[in-house]
């Protein structure tokens, strides 16, 4: 058993704001994070996949495959995107990077096997970052 | 004659279009940069000084209070904002790195005497900086 | 099950004896750490938390309350500081990563549910760093 | 238990081409990398152990004494070398990332005891790595 | 006057030898370097245009057309490569980071205007870089 | 004309304080740099020499020449030591990285023909530097 992991990078803006909350609540959970107007990330994703080395290839899946899966599946969504205003999902789930993160590991599981894929980890900044495993 | 070299890192998002020009033009000229919702960065803004060394303190300025410099005038305006949209001189001039990396050394120069601020760097992500010298 | 982590820094001087030990075991079991006057670092500490998600918040633990913690149980207590004379715990205990990481847990431990505590992460360089899981 | 990590970095080149497969196949398989002239990388290995901190150390391995077995083992193989060309091993397994990282596990497993040795981390660039935890 | 950088990436190969020079000479002046298997590097590149800012698009060039040129005329040329055979021109010269640096110098000024193309700079490794200014 | 730049790093502690001023003058000028018991950084040094490559051999220095001059001369000298205690110079002048940036200036050029010799640049932290470039 090896693990693969590939690092992609997407520029985005979000708010974090559940309509359901007051202003000011939403301000108190949230701090400046609440700002209406929004902000933004140069998020840093790592996709990590565990199998078994082919013996006569050297791996079990290319990293190029892996990488056009990500830009298929995440970059083309989420690049250069209002992530709370342009993704159907984050109008009505707060864009935390935690939701963000298990957002990502359900649209990968569409595309790679689920035994195979092991860890979502996602950078909000170089101070800031959430994992997912799928459980 | 010493030069020092602050960092600090500011989360923006900003939208990338002149409303001179056509939807088509913006599109042609900024690229997926001209969304009109806006996408975001984790900005790191790098500010040089030059000085002498007091011969007693072993520095010109202490790096503490220039970072409180740059906290007052440029994170505070800056981090956590929509720059395109909160900030009142970029509702008039588009948000472009070289344009703010500018807008940094006019606030800046009112705060440090123009002899000594050199440098103005701004990273919009880890492959793409400018830089300006205020000529 | 998400994973959160918030990375922190802070400078600090050490030194690498154990006073049961001889002058000669100390350079022998630590090298030039072993220099009775002291040298440092700039550790980066990484705190990784479990939890599940908040399905309102989007979150289990607003990293911003995270870094509060850090600050207040450790930056305040080893950032500027000389850990070998200034730490009561490490007059008595040789202050290496390991132990320091050790040190870490268990002042988390006192602020952070033991369940949702999942890893202390310490690098002491660029190129070394050691791992603490509570048991 | 605690686990100690140490950072190396060697400059490599390598060919990815399995002489069992056709040049068409191989040029498939491994895309550019089937460059029958080669290519390369400055290559990060990280090495993590785990044990029980000796409590009058402070540590269950010194790090440089842990340094001092891979720049024995693995930098003074492959460092500045051809791998595919110079190291035996791989005249007859594609050097991929996956393939070196279980060989460095084999090399390693010989000097450090198998309970102790918990991962090989192997960084192709920036943006690829493989982990290998020797079974 | 601003100025602007795009850091770009390849993966190659290179072999320090002067044919010139005999082995003895070749090792001793370049060491391990000489290794006529070859040996390879992540390079990072970063070019640096000086242009005064058009007032209503914000900048004097877009950086992705810069990302355009560097691929066509750098990436193209040298990624997976090595360079000692593949390049005509290091065939003739040796492939040290600085005869590189000046190549790229000289391929940039055909496509960029000379009194905008102010510095290459490229890092062999994350130690060590060369910057050439034109002259 | 071409630059050639080595960067090599080194782990020191050492005080800011100047004995010609009181306890409450060092605090405020110095704030928590004052600890008279000291703390420490991963100092990061860049050195960068200026000359004309040689035809023959493609560079002006050797990048590994370079590096044995800064270990001999800089690491050799401050490397896991107290900076403010044991180096003679730092007993009678505060060890701000100003006045380190200098004295490694003033070593290096009995070492380095003056006019080779480019930039000296010292990064106290990932966020902090100063450079000096010998006038």
């Amino acid at each position: 058993m090896i693990y693969l992991t590939r690092r992609v990078e997407f520029s985005a803006s979000h708010v974090l704001r559940n309509p359901g909350f007051s202003d000011e609540e939403n301000r108190k959970i949230y701090g400046e994070c609440a700002n209406p107007h929004g902000h933004g990330h140069n998020y840093v994703l790592e996709v990590t996949l565990g199998g078994e080395i082919d013996p006569k290839k050297g791996f079990f899946m290319n990293v190029v495959e892996l990488k056009h899966i990500l830009d298929e599946e995440i970059i083309g969504r989420l690049d250069h995107r209002n992530i709370s205003v342009e993704v159907p999902y984050f109008r009505e789930h707060v864009a935390t990077s935690e939701n963000i993160a298990v957002w990502i590991w359900r649209l990968l599981v569409e595309r790679i096997d689920r035994r195979m894929l092991y860890r979502v980890r996602l950078f909000e900044s170089s101070n800031n970052y959430v994992e997912y495993f799928g459980e």
